[in-house]
Order: C-alpha cells, then structure tokens, then sequence
C-alpha cells in the first residue's frame, strides 16, 4: 500500500494483581497515524497540533520502529509518518506503546505484512525502549493483539491473547500531574515476602480464570494489588478516595494504570461505568488538579486500519 | 444413610509455577473409606491392614474431620470409620488430604447433606491442620472438587475450580524416601526478588489459560518453577535425571508433587503417560531406592461414592 490511516489504541497495563505481564487496549481512545510510502529512503515524521515529542525519526518513539523495520527489510524505498497524537504523554495510558505498536502495524503494511504478530511485539518494544530505557511489553502486545495480553516470557517472547468479556467496560482517570516511569519504577522494592507473592499468584490465576469464563464477580474479587499498589498509590493524589467511589458506583475493582498517574475501574456494563466516570470525576473536581475521563470497551482488536 | 463406601483420590499440589495455590486429583489412585452411622456417640477409627496412624479420633486426620462435624450438627449419633490406606504417608500425593477430604465428603453424605462444598474444604483443612500444623487447602480442595482447584484466597476461604483438559494424564514417581513436609517448607526462602515473582506469575497466569482453553503446548510452556523447585529438588535423588527422562518421553513439563518427594509429569494421552512411567522408572531402577509409579488421568470428581 501506499498511504494508509491507522488508529493505535490506548492501553492499560499491570491490571492490579497482573503487574508487568498483562494489559488491554481501550475501544474509543487512541492515536491516530498516517503513513505515506516515500521514494526518498528515511523515516520523516510529523507531529499534528501542540507536542513536545522530538521529530527526529531516531529519537522519535514511532520513528525508531519504521526504521527497524525498513532496515531489517532493506526495502529501498522511505515513509513519511504522520501522528495524531490524541493520548497525552506520561498518562499512563500507554502514549508511548501507542506510537510504538501503531508504527509497528502500519509499517508491517506498508511492506505488505511481511511480519508475525510477535515480530510486530519484538519491533514496537524498540520504541518503549527508547521512550523508558526498558523494552516492556505489556503495553505493546494488547495494542497489537487486542483483548487481554499476557505477556508470559521475554526469552523467547511469548503472549498469550485472551478474549475480553462481552460486557466488561473500563473507566480512566487521568490526573493531569507527571509522574515519571523510571521514579515510580526506583520505588519499588527490589525483593517481597513469599507469602505476599502466592497471595498474588492467587489472584492472577483467578483473573485469567474469570477472564475464560467470563466470571465478574470472580474478577472483581480478584482485582487484588497487595504489592505493587500500596507503594506507587503514594505518587496519585486521592487515589483512595477515587477507588472507594468507584466501588461505591459499582465497578468491579480499580488499580492503577500502568505505572500511573492514571486510575482504571473494571466495570460490568456501559451504564456502571459511566456512573463511576460520574462519581471519580467528582473526587476529583474537588481538587485544582486537571484532569481526563475516558469511557470505553475493551477492544477485541489493536492497532486497526481507518 | 446409615453405611457408605468412598473413594478418596490421591493429589498432586503446587504443579510447579502454582506453589501453594493448585491442586488436581487423580482418577485411579487412593483410598477407601467406609463410614458406619452408629449410635454411640463419637467417633471410631479402623485402619485397614498396616498402618503406623494413630487411631484415637483426636489424633487421626479423618476423626478430627468427624469429630468437628458431628459438633456442628449436634447430631447425637456417632460413626465408625474404616481406612483403606492405599496412598503412602509421606508420599507427597495428598496421604492426609485424602483421609480429610474423605472423612468431610463421606461424613456429609452420612449427615444428610448439610454442608455446601465451600464448608467441607474447611473441614478438611481442620485435618491437614493435624497432620502438617498447617490448615493448606492445595490438596484439599481437588480432592473435594474435583478437576483442577485454584485457592484464590483463605480469608474467606475461595477455591475456583476449573475443569481438566481432556487427554491430560499424569504420571508420579513416589521413590520411598522420607522428606518431612516441615523440613521441605523451612528451607524455603521468605523473601524472592519481584523479578522471579513477575515469572512466576507469568507462568501461572498461562497455566491457567491453558487449561481453559486445552492448549496443551502452552501448558508445557508454563509448567517452570524457578522458587521452590531448585530449593526442594535437592532432596529428591537423581530429580533432574527423572525430569529429563520424562521430557524425552514426551511429557509436556514435570515437578515436584505437593512438597516431595514424589515426582509428577504431565502428558497428553495415556500412551505417552505409560510411555513417561517406563522412562521415569529406568532411572530409580539404578539406584537402591524402592518406589512406586502411578499412572492416572485427571479426575474430574473428588471424593466419589462407591
């Protein structure tokens, strides 16, 4: 192809008890990217509206990716892509995964899908690389595969896609505050208790269990962060106070998303969770802190063609 | 009903990555109880042929399970207990989990049925209690449930069951040494880097995925332990020689069965299981270590009536 128009969508990582191995990208939210085969060879790219992310195509998220992918291909021709930048930076709502996994998707295309789903993986890890020093890949890999996507080995990499349930809804608060993902990693304790780890492992295998069966009541009593949440929560003002109005409307668990400042609730339904974007909106317009609301499915795909 | 026959089954807990949190049954292998309503009050105990266990109710696993339960029911009769010890103490397959389990399925049955499932793995967690000073449900709860048992939480008590693959069989090595559970649970570290946990956990989370969805690759993928295994292999001889003659012959991964020292393999079909048991054996046949070898299919029950 020559000229396409992709959307790249937003993605919630670590899933309370599933840190660092799972996620799932949002329906309505995202990017939207347009790539432009070009004779010249190279990578240009061009940033729509106001943004601070660099252009140039080497330091550039998306732009690290394409090139990767021209090089390994050794194709002979240039792209010129073009990015609708709609997922602020440092949400926690996976901006950086968003450029990556979509320059991935569209490249692939553009080349005429000359790649598998993991090489898609491998090459938009690059690019989370190059935004957070580490090549993660619980942001990517659902923005690639849609539904959930576990992420349950680097060497060699391996994700598992598991279907969403039908009627499972997310809810996002977007405090408008930095949080820097190399501060909220350094917090972190480098060792835990045995105990506090099975208790864990407890509640992931219970989550992907309820995910199979499509079991709510199970995944809400499994949306259990004993380790991850009490010590990163520090960094999100009132987040107590915005996880107990989410219970309160109905949802079925919230946590953190990704590595914050973000805040997603799990809901059954569309209804609960636009009740509890109501009563989280209310928590914090109490404060002087900006802030987003998204509402939205769980997409059964990623990245997708416009 | 005033006489009852049951079987017991035998289980193998922890299945590598699931350390503490999953359990399975096995179709062929366990004990017999019979339980007699009598109208002394009490509880009796007989073991059947040789048998080192004590017989006071108050000291045997099955009569603290009786005992509780005819106190909760004021039931102002008494029953006579009759074992048919077919699973070695010590074996690492659930020996007191099945005369727990048992003596919980089989006194409901003789009570009318007033207990839901939920109840009778607490009563049974009351006998582990007794014979390991630990109230585990891992063993517990297949035996009662039957399939695969994941213990999400105890406090309340959440046991999720999920149904077996169909062609998945086991096949355990039980080599008659003693490893005293206590031994194998004090050399455990109390604290592991968040980096082993997260593999852990990745591996878990795919377990279970690959049992919803009978992806039996994916299973042998997920079935590595890198916590308790390299800890508690070191009292099992020649461990990492049986675990390779099992992958040679096919299985899908292999560990360690509950805390030792019997040595379980997964496979798909009988044929490799049997397979797997031949090659498993030739390795213990060079040493001066007596054992035994058991080949089963998953149950999909528990305890069961005869």
């Amino acid at each position: 192809m020559e000229k396409i128009k992709i959307f790249a969508p937003a993605t919630v990582a670590n899933v309370s008890c599933a840190f660092d191995v799972l996620g799932f990208p949002l329906q309505e939210t995202g990017d939207v990217m347009t790539f432009l085969k070009t004779s010249e060879t190279g990578v240009k790219i061009r940033m729509l509206g106001n943004s601070n992310l660099p252009t140039e195509a080497e330091r550039n998220v998306a732009g690290v990716v394409a090139l990767a992918m021209l090089e390994r291909k050794s194709s002979g021709f240039g792209v010129e892509i073009e990015i609708d930048k709609r997922i602020k930076p440092g949400s926690g709502i996976g901006s950086s995964a968003a450029s990556a996994a979509g320059a991935a998707f569209g490249m692939n295309l553009i080349l005429g899908e000359v790649f598998n789903q993991n090489e898609l993986i491998e090459f938009a890890m690059l690019g989370e690389k190059l935004a957070s020093g580490v090549a993660h890949a619980d942001n990517v890999a659902p923005c690639i595969t849609g539904g959930f996507a576990l992420v349950r080995s680097y060497e060699p990499l391996d994700v598992i896609r598991i279907e969403s349930p039908d009627e499972l809804y997310v809810t996002i608060l977007h405090p408008q505050i930095e949080v820097k993902t190399s501060d909220s990693r350094r917090v972190l304790k480098k060792e835990l208790p045995l105990k506090t780890a099975v208790k864990q492992w407890g509640n992931i295998a219970s989550l992907i269990s309820a995910l199979h069966t499509s079991d709510y009541e199970l995944l809400g009593r499994s949306l259990e962060d004993i380790i991850i949440e009490p010590i990163r929560s520090v960094f999100i003002p009132l987040f107590y106070e915005v996880k107990q109005a989410a219970k309160d409307a109905g949802t079925l668990g919230s946590g953190i998303s990704g590595s914050g400042p973000s805040i997603f609730a799990l809901s059954k339904g569309l209804e609960t969770a636009t009740k509890a974007a109501e009563a989280m909106k209310k928590v914090y317009a109490q404060t002087d802190i900006e802030f987003d609301i998204h509402v939205s499915k769980i997409a059964a795909t990623g990245c997708r063609l416009l």
